[in-house]
């Protein structure tokens, strides 16, 4: 039987296991494949591609927003490391060294870069004399790595791959209109291109980056109520500078310490589309990174007409500069269904010999499951339609999922009965500013502060764990 | 004064001293700086922009041919690239090795990929079961690491960057096609978009890929008379499925080898482009992957109405779908000449107060230095025309070049003769086959065996070096 031939194997239900569900998906939808090489995975061709996906449209907004791309060393040596002592401190014990080289011993060891604020220090104590060379707006896509202790696909890798941009500008205030600006590309990103609804803030003194006066995140809530850190924007001061000596001379001629701001987001992205948007059928990808962005199977192929018909409609959506898929395999049709079901293909269209007499064909969208019929004249306007109602209709079922799991708390108490009785999710709690709050939160509840929402509400005036008179409103929960 | 601002020094002349223009010219034209990782380099915007354009012109070439992009692990542990023994003879000795991860030694070293066979290979072995699972035709966009002694930016470095195909096949014959069909992509490549004439060949089995039955590259002859391997593409047999136990299930159900193949070009196109085209103004850049094809120059741009007809030209020349730069910087237009002059940009549109008199602009071309004054009604056409002219000007240069500088010789006297008084070249030269006749031509005039060309001339019967009966005819050079 041709069905027989590849089975689409049932993967473990979300509410039942979900950390084996995101496992099963990775796997089963050909995302990924594991490596002799420990926490180290191959992105295979279906994975990769909804990352070029997601480069190409990121790539155009940093483009569009002047920045350009250049390319730093993957190694960085252990004496240009040490320049920063924050960065250090916060990168050394987790780093990879390289201490050969073919048979020789290095004498000043190399590590394999974790971040490159050094390098891009380094080039831009080079290149950067007057204010006539300011800004600078420098993006590199590469992979990074650190060396973590247990890994988990796209979420936490040793090795990952991400886009790093590393700015550098006359005044403090540019440089700090230039981190937000990247935190509102991101966001803008998140929801247009992946339909994914993230929250603003800045992240408490104790969770900035190592090195920063600021950082900056976009925060999404998974399905399974855990928040995932989708992006960060670090607003560095002149500390990166003074410790590599940058300066420039102003049109006063007077020597003056330049600021500086990197930003980032990783394959982790791809991580944050399955947790957000995946269900127990398997993927299910947002039309804008969707690899195939409509699958074309035909019904009864072996009959006369259907396959130039399903070739005609490929030809039709393809010229609108669609990702299209045509299925002539001999897998049966209900073999197919599933098989791009698990891949998450956003829009199906079905055709077979009744359809055809019909003029008509079906369409189908995975998010929600329906089928719909559609006059073959109206193909083009009902598969825009449908990408775009398959768009919305994932960023209102990722917003619903947010609200429904994000908990107005005014006590510790009250935190931990939210928890327990509605799950995990987003707390929305007022804060002190006292970093002793912040880890009595967390010891006593399980969820850490995930940022200060840009968008402050009052929700009261006492801090949710002292008492005392609240300065914030933050985001807390338990963190991919 | 406006021109103090930043100088356009002069270069060292390509006749005087050819490394020192080459180096020269990688500095000021913005391509690279150098960084305290030894052998490594900074690639900047103006250069990691042409090698965007080499990507995606590439890529898309890659994909018409079915070809999907993956991502491999950046380490490969010792034990895997171990597990063939030709392969690890030639790689071992130039690796970069990791022997740390964070403050714990590592009990299996890992190398910094050479290059990824063994995890391509290791992956096939997972994924490659039945007859129905192949071919495999993977890519994947990457940069390596060679611990080379002597570097020179683009043409030897610590770390390149670089594409390698990896694919497997069920028969020898469609392995075989594949490494002769990704060879012809590469030479279509270099013909079309760099401009650059190459000979297709096979390397002697001296010269071979560690681990290859055979290697095929293309090779370049540059402006100085030396020989450049632009892209090499290697067919496996069954070697490495054999040492990595990979076998699929026929149709018969029968397990066998598959049959494998890689390929791959490197950053050092563009150093080919540099040696191939510059000259002792700078950079010369075919208009296919110029990051900036069109530049163009206000003349007393003071005057009422320059800057905007400039901008009208620049909408007009942007709708074409061209990269365009208009500088309306306060630079004077001497400067912007020999600037762009030595960013090696392909047209340079000129238009004053004078021209829009006349309805007309200047166009000159980088290649020759030749002016034409065009009726500003036909810019689009004379644009197109005058890019193309330089596509075809610059090929025809190159192609020159090489004939000029290959040399027919019937025996060892004759090379000598021929490099002494012509300069270094290509020598076309029969040889039987017998490896000690290749080292002996190298040890008595310099010149090593480039390739033995696709397309065979009969020169004469008997070998350059021993006299016996000939049966190839070989490409010789001196080689980057």
């Amino acid at each position: 039987m041709a069905d027989n031939k590849k089975k689409v194997s049932a993967i473990t239900s979300m509410d039942e296991d979900f950390a084996q569900w995101y496992t099963d998906i990775v796997k089963k939808a050909e995302l990924i494949e594991y490596t002799s090489v420990k926490g180290c995975m191959v992105i295979r061709p279906y994975g990769y591609a909804i990352w070029e996906n997601i480069q190409r449209i990121l790539d155009g907004m940093f483009k569009a927003t002047g920045h350009e791309n250049v390319c730093m060393p993957m190694f960085i040596p252990e004496s240009l490391l040490q320049k920063e002592k924050d960065h250090v401190e916060g990168f050394a014990p987790e780093v990879a060294w390289v201490t050969m080289g073919g048979n020789e011993k290095l004498e000043d060891r190399l590590c394999v870069r974790p971040t490159s604020e050094t390098l891009f220090c380094e080039h831009y104590a080079n290149i950067v004399h007057s204010y006539r060379d300011l800004p600078k707006l420098y993006n590199q896509w590469v992979s990074v790595v650190r060396w973590e202790k247990t890994t988990r696909p796209f979420l936490r890798s040793r090795e990952f791959l991400w886009q790093e941009g590393h700015t550098i500008h006359a005044t403090a205030e540019e440089a700090i209109e230039e981190t937000e600006k990247m935190l509102n590309v991101y966001a803008q990103f998140c929801e247009e291109s992946l339909a994914m609804p993230v929250i603003k803030g800045k992240k408490t003194e104790s969770d900035k980056f190592a090195g920063a006066v600021s950082t900056y995140a976009i925060e999404a809530l998974m399905h399974d109520g855990k928040a995932l850190q989708a992006g960060t924007s670090h607003y560095f001061g002149d500390g990166f500078a003074k410790a590599f000596d940058i300066q420039y001379a102003g049109k006063d001629n007077k020597l003056t310490y330049p600021h500086q701001t990197s930003w980032g987001v990783t394959t982790r992205l791809i991580g944050a589309i399955i947790m957000t948007h995946g269900d127990d059928n398997g993927l299910v990808l947002p039309p804008a990174v969707a690899p195939i962005q409509v699958v074309i199977i035909p019904i009864a192929q072996h009959k006369e007409g259907v396959l130039e018909k399903a070739n005609e409609l490929k030809e039709r959506l393809v010229k609108m500069g669609l990702r299209v898929k045509l299925d002539d395999s001999d897998n049966s049709p209900g073999w197919k269904f599933s098989e791009y079901e698990m891949k998450g293909i956003p829009v199906r269209v079905e055709i077979g010999p009744k359809d055809m007499e019909s003029n008509q064909c079906v369409i189908a969208t995975r998010h929600n499951g329906e089928k719909a019929f559609v006059s073959l004249d109206e193909l083009e306007a009902s598969v825009e339609a449908k990408l775009r109602e398959v768009h919305d209709g994932l960023y209102a079922k990722a917003l619903e999922n947010r609200e429904k799991r994000t908990y107005a708390c005014k006590t510790i108490d009250e935190i931990n009965n939210a928890l327990t009785e509605k799950g995990d999710g987003f707390i929305k709690a007022m804060w002190c500013g006292d970093e002793a709050c912040e880890d009595k939160v967390k010891e006593e509840t399980g969820v850490g502060s995930r940022c200060i929402p840009l968008e402050q509400e009052h929700l009261s005036d006492t801090c949710v764990c002292c008492g005392k008179p609240a300065k914030y409103e933050v985001y807390w929960g338990k963190a991919y």
